[in-house]
């Protein structure tokens, strides 16, 4: 991927991109500064500050201080529906362009509709059929090229915003704080790895070899004697649910001392934290701002939250309730 | 594996380990003092210096200043067979010792004598029987005790010394002066994932999170309400070969910038490596000191050496003579 990122930086997404990046907020000062005073804020903070206060009962050794995020609806927006769908329909806008008989044939046709139900209606060999159609047979450097050009160009159906907007201002600064105190952060997402890693860094400061995903089959090939990795249509680990602690074993190979996730998706990964021996930290971030953004939970198809809700008493999770603990959602709010 | 590496640490693996990690060489004064002056050691230097001169033509940004390091025969002796075969080994015997049955069955009567042959000739079947019963339901918590238990006691059969002393001290060198120079270090190796993870932050400073191997399945569980990872006898990643590149890819997501490697199994990771635009280095550890290691190549069972070795001058890689170019191959001898 190296070429490619490095002709990424030079190109418009490139430019997106380093915006973004200057856009991260340093933790200097107060941190946090977005997050309203208040009960999670300051669970935050203190477990932070006890995790990585030298001789404390609680110090956590640098190299143990792993802090896992999850990304749809934890560090962006995630409605109303997840970006990376976008991405798939405009891909497939593309591709039905050169072949118009796609058109009326599922799982095709009702994506083109928006429809999500529709696609998953066609199944494994829908879902297959589509990403193979859209993904498979190119090289991940042409795919991460994909990946670019569109995330440069895209908006936010609802705020006409880049997704690379979208991105939660206090999140960023949770990313700054935790990294400052010496903690590796990684993204353990739902989202497909290869959509992630072009923009992680520039965007959320999440290397590539930070960002855990669902993931495709890739082929090690030549062509006319040149090495290059092929994207394969299968699916090699989904990464939801109770794939993300096995995505986060087969990664990272410790369990995370701090959790952040949004829905029952990151149920697993919260438990999984948060039942290791010494101090850890779990949060939940509840959608409840109807007005800067979108207010959601139990009964909500995208980013479900209703079991992890409910055992955040038994588990000792915090909750940010976004209406009130955040001051700012966005950073174009600004 | 947060639990069980804390407790690891204070066990008697611990204090192995922790010996290891005290005898790791400081990148301090001259760099790579057991490698004798030549033009292997020069050309090492010299690109390391090269692409972490500031405003020089060939910078290498920081973040894309990735090495891959196989494991066997590249920082650790396989010979006369791979260390992990007799931690199975060991496995098999104390398995035998409760279900004796088994000592006549294919391929744990292969295995128990020693040939390994015998048990690849039992196939895929015989392969997924004893990794069934060597490796699967155990947690991933209880494999790394395991792990960590039996390589605090192992003894190499030809040098009677630990196999975590087995490790080449020009090659801890390397890790230590490219890390220096602002490389990140990862472990890209044929041997299993969760074997090499317990140890290889204290042995090579190379955390859990950077070593890539091969891969088994995992499924999260909860046992009596508490999360556990189980693993499965499935293979999910055979990391060798044209599967060193995929799972460089995976893992890491950018092509590295250093690649160093023993054997042809090493070949595609190395081609993969050294075809990236921009500087790149490619290094292959030749076998040929009989009297202090082990010399071994094109017909060797373990870690041959053919192709790659044939195709050094076509893609510029380098090649260390072992005899000639090391002037210490363990930091026992000395």
């Amino acid at each position: 991927m190296t070429v490619d990122r490095r002709a990424f930086l030079a190109s418009a997404a490139g430019v997106v991109a380093a915006t973004a990046l200057r856009a991260q907020p340093a933790d200097k000062g107060a941190p946090l500064p977005s997050w309203a005073d208040g009960p999670v804020k300051k669970a935050l903070l203190e477990f932070v500050a006890k995790t990585t206060a030298k001789g404390g009962k609680e110090f956590v050794e640098p190299a143990e201080r792993i802090a896992v995020f999850d990304n749809d609806g934890t560090l962006w927006c995630e409605q109303p529906v997840y970006a990376q769908v976008f991405f798939v329909i405009d891909r497939v806008k593309a591709l039905v362009a050169t072949k118009p008989e796609l058109k009326e044939k599922e799982p095709f046709a009702a994506l083109l509709k928006g429809d999500l139900k529709g696609v998953m209606a066609s199944g494994e060999t829908g879902i297959a059929e589509l990403m193979a159609a859209t993904h498979a047979g190119m090289t991940t450097d042409e795919f991460a090229k994909g990946v670019s050009d569109w995330i440069a160009a895209a908006k936010h159906p609802k705020t006409g915003k880049r997704f690379t907007e979208m991105v939660y201002l206090p999140m960023l600064e949770v990313l700054a704080h935790v990294r400052a105190s010496g903690y590796k952060t990684f993204i353990v997402s739902g989202g497909g790895i290869e959509f992630m890693r072009p923009w992680s860094e520039a965007v959320y400061g999440v290397p590539p070899e930070q960002v855990i995903g669902t993931t495709g089959g890739l082929k090690f090939a030549l062509r006319d004697g040149t090495p290059v990795i092929e994207k394969l249509p299968t699916l090699v680990h989904m990464d939801d649910k109770d794939g993300k602690p096995v995505g986060i074993q087969r990664h990272i190979g410790r369990r995370p001392v701090m959790c952040f996730g949004n829905s029952d998706g990151d149920y697993e990964m919260l438990r999984w934290t948060t039942t290791g021996a010494g101090p850890r930290f779990g949060l939940v971030v509840h959608h409840t701002d109807a007005k800067r953004e979108f207010a959601y939970d139990r009964e909500s198809k995208v980013g479900r939250l209703d079991k992890a809700l409910d055992e955040v008493p038994k588990h000792g999770w915090q909750v940010v309730d976004m209406a009130k603990d955040w001051k700012t959602v966005f950073a174009f709010e600004k």
